[in-house]
């Protein structure tokens, strides 16, 4: 096992009837900036439930974060949120709304240039943020229990990641029945962004580290379990198993002291912010290519998913592992994900951007640091 | 899944040579009392380590307290460091040491009579803490990432729990190294410490929560694993991995959402109160006879356990169930764990002693709150 540190100071608020807390969870004297998306909580009755817990406090309003949100959108929010003073930030959404609440909590008191150094230092020179309260409505990216924010910026087609303790919510409620509203494909995202994220924590090299393996595999046996209930109707356990499950997808347990692999991410970004496919349609896109492509480095840990998620017993680590890749290609198909380029008319012209891109930042991927411009060329032509 | 609120704010600072950090994680302004117990810490090199990371600040120090810590002995700290203006709590030393240690965090700034009222209020009537910091030494309790402690009065041969968030250690640092000069008593008592914690958020009845029961599994089977090679070995990763599995035993996270039935702990407490027996032993003695008596009720989910941990696929619900009662207790005797009131020379008369105090107090355990009294005679006299 690795040296590690694990300090998560969230406040997980889970259950039925649990947005009603957020008059006690924000302290009465704070202006608040309510953040929200596309209006979809003012259909599904969210924001009432917000504005009842939160009556008689000053609240202004965010409204329009995107899916992917972007630099632009948040900047807005900035200003708005300087001009009223605020001193709290609330976020009412997904994952999306919750990250670009975190770039804003981070970009209102920033100083010394553009805020977008946030994301191009990864996080290093935020120097302080607004405190974060958030009410997910959608399960998939864990937002609500890290620290990690993905902001994406329209003028250099950019989609950048960050992280700084300083952004972790002061608090997230999670109410499993306000899933209920969601549409089809954003469960199907959800189940597959949180399946990939225990996989960027697992699928790599094992150090002996037994704990965390099974508690990699109790988050996908469970997204696993549960995804044909989550998929069909509205039942109240199997959106709190996957709510939960998408949490602990990426609240840092199961990456505590193992070696991580983040490439699928980094080239997935990539894909949505030249092609615009959505994240976890650019996860599924690459995750199978990836493995192909990474099979002797990856294969032990494949092998093992084999053995204890799909219980294959027959044959030796590389058709296990193989299994592993197939079986993985078949649950994302089976909550109706598509898996190749070519499903949203990619072609191999195209990947030459993204191929680009890589090879002007010298970036390096993998667990051994060995995936460059041209190794990525070859995985995406295995995503075709 | 039931409702639940989860906040563990404690930084875990896991791996070797890391007592070493204790010089970045305490404010060089404060006034440390260190903490510890019977002077193992001198012999094994913990002093002199956490003395260099210390050098230079104004340390006071306090030895002697034992395992199970007495109020009597905490007291006496607490008088040191209200002398001393102590404003840093340092526990170094295991469970017993950082339990005392959270006593006396609570105690030193307690208004309103004797701090006594923090047990019998069950953390209740807790006003305020010190900030607390822990060197763990000894993997067992979990008490590095909880806000949970034990303490024994002598004067009324009791000894109760309190439980309050303003003692969740600031830092605990767990440095697998240092458990090398463990003795092989203190590692086998860890061993099923850890595993019946575990137990006693697992063993009730499922309301269908499959990530928290494999999570608990994951505990569970990781502590089996490496237990042979804890107890034969100084190797690094089967104590890194015992170390971090015990944590994991009671942090909270196993427990989110779930029924739990603290009964074995509680009758515990009170055979090491009246008879002396190590808090471990006495849980090795009660669970078995706990999950017969209460077999009808725990039998799903021990059978459960047979099947995912010790693979028994064969018979039904009950012939599993009982199997994981007898494969528990074979696993606490290749622990060299004694199961059985007899292996102490604890008499049917002798606890009559435990039945009378329950019988006074009231009390009702189990996840259905229906053994008293004349349960826990019934109970106890199974494990004679």
């Amino acid at each position: 096992m690795n040296n590690f540190e694990y300090c998560n100071p969230v406040r997980v608020v889970f259950g039925k009837n649990t947005i009603a807390k957020l008059a006690d969870l924000i302290d009465p004297a704070r202006t608040i900036l309510l953040l929200y998306g596309g209006g979809s909580i003012k259909k599904n009755g969210v924001y009432e439930q917000v504005q009842a817990a939160l009556k008689g406090r000053k609240v202004i309003e965010f409204a329009g974060i995107e899916p992917n949100p972007r630099y632009e959108t948040c900047m807005k929010a900035v200003e708005l949120a300087r001009k009223e003073k605020v001193d709290f930030l609330l976020s009412v959404g997904g994952g999306s709304v919750l990250d670009g609440t975190k770039f804003i909590a981070g970009a209102i008191p920033f100083t010394g240039g553009d805020p977008w150094q946030i994301l191009t230092s990864g996080g290093g020179a935020l120097q302080s943020a607004l405190p974060i309260g958030a009410v997910l409505t959608l399960p998939a990216t864990g937002s609500e229990m890290n620290c990690f924010s993905v902001i994406s910026r329209d003028s250099t087609q950019e989609k950048l990641a960050f992280g700084n303790p300083k952004v972790y919510p002061a608090f997230s409620i999670l109410d499993p029945e306000i899933t209920y509203s969601l549409p089809q494909n954003q469960l199907r995202n959800g189940i597959v962004d949180a399946f990939v994220h225990v996989m960027e924590q697992y699928a790599t090299y094992s150090i002996n580290t037994p704990l965390q393996d099974r508690q990699a595999e109790a988050v996908v046996r469970t997204l696993i379990d549960v995804a044909p209930d989550v998929l069909s109707k509205k039942d109240y356990d199997s959106r709190a198993n996957f709510m939960w499950a998408a949490t602990h997808a990426l609240n840092g347990i199961i990456s505590c002291g193992v070696v991580e692999d983040w490439s699928t991410h980094m080239i997935g970004h990539e894909l949505t912010a030249f092609f615009g496919v959505a994240h976890a349609e650019s996860l599924a896109i690459v995750l199978p290519g990836m493995w192909q492509h990474q099979f002797a480095n990856k294969k032990d840990k494949l092998a093992q998913l084999a053995r204890r998620i799909w219980h294959v017993v027959d044959g030796n680590v590389d058709t296990q592992a193989r299994a592993a890749i197939e079986k993985t290609a078949a649950f994302f198909h089976s909550v109706n994900m598509p898996t190749r380029l070519s499903d949203y008319n990619i072609s191999k012209t195209d990947i030459e951007k993204v191929i680009e891109r890589f090879r002007q930042r010298g970036t390096t991927l993998g667990e051994h640091q060995a995936i460059r411009a041209d190794q990525i060329r070859e995985i995406l032509t295995l995503c075709l």
